[in-house]
């Protein structure tokens, strides 16, 4: 019953970057996964995480609202898929809770399907910390690029090392 | 880590029967997780299922490929989301192996997402069988229900059961 690898990775359809950071892996993992500890990084700034509900088992809940800047809200949910504590964490917005396939969400954060994957490892007292999101098509692996996949988690990290300190 | 329960199920989204059959679940386990017991069964005569692969483990593929009696070929691929071995099986064809989201499949035995559940309980020396679907919406519900979903998955069952006896 072991996860899937990166070896099913498409060059044309996932985006993926890996980090080390000084944050212990405990840490990330508590901030990825306790709604109080996600919504203080979870989307950069100036945009904020103004809800977040977790039910940290395959098939339970994952639902954050975001706030942007002019007061608009931005729901989205999904379901986790793959819940393994202090290395891996994988959801898609593909299925709502209880695995039901999902419609498009109209007026959620995102408007095409993705399956996400955080992978950690232990880096010294760091942490070697992989984000990887695949898609069905090119298309949507185009729009969530474009929208600043890398810039976004990237910053969105940065902001969950400066708030682990404080944990 | 518990899978999820019932008490997700929707009357107007979700179809569902149960039933008690003399095979013992072992048996049943075996033959809805080996490609060479899960073709004499899978789909009601004179339909056929001449191909079929299975990677046992959330994530792995669950591929079908069934022919029709005037000889069309109806591939299926989906993938599975939990394996509890005699226990508990769930996939989903909204997603493909490695959880990346699915497009709508062309000429798929089905054009409609949903995710399956079958349950299995020991009853004696038999099983309490439970097989569920759920779908996103109403529509993709009655869409299977008009394709004949309890008359469908019924005979494949009693095919299984016949089947099982000269395993």
């Amino acid at each position: 019953m072991n996860s899937i690898d990166t070896q099913t990775l498409d060059p044309k359809l996932d985006l993926t970057f890996e980090r080390i950071v000084d944050t212990p892996r405990e840490l990330v993992w508590k901030a990825w996964t306790q709604p109080q500890h996600l919504k203080p990084w979870f989307c950069p700034l100036p945009w904020r995480t103004i809800d977040c509900e977790i039910d940290l088992r395959p098939g339970g809940i994952f639902r954050t609202v975001m706030l942007s800047p002019e007061g608009k809200e931005f729901p989205g949910t999904g379901c986790y898929l793959e819940v393994v504590e202090y290395e891996r964490l994988v959801w898609t917005n593909a299925l709502l809770p209880g695995f039901r396939p999902a419609m498009m969400q109209v007026d959620a954060s995102v408007d095409f399907l993705f399956t996400a994957t955080i992978q950690l490892a232990a880096h010294g007292a760091g942490t070697r910390y992989t984000a990887t999101v695949r898609h069905g098509d090119e298309a949507a692996c185009r729009q969530h690029t474009n929208m600043g996949f890398y810039e976004g988690w990237g910053i969105a990290l940065d902001q969950l090392v400066a708030y682990a300190r404080t944990m």
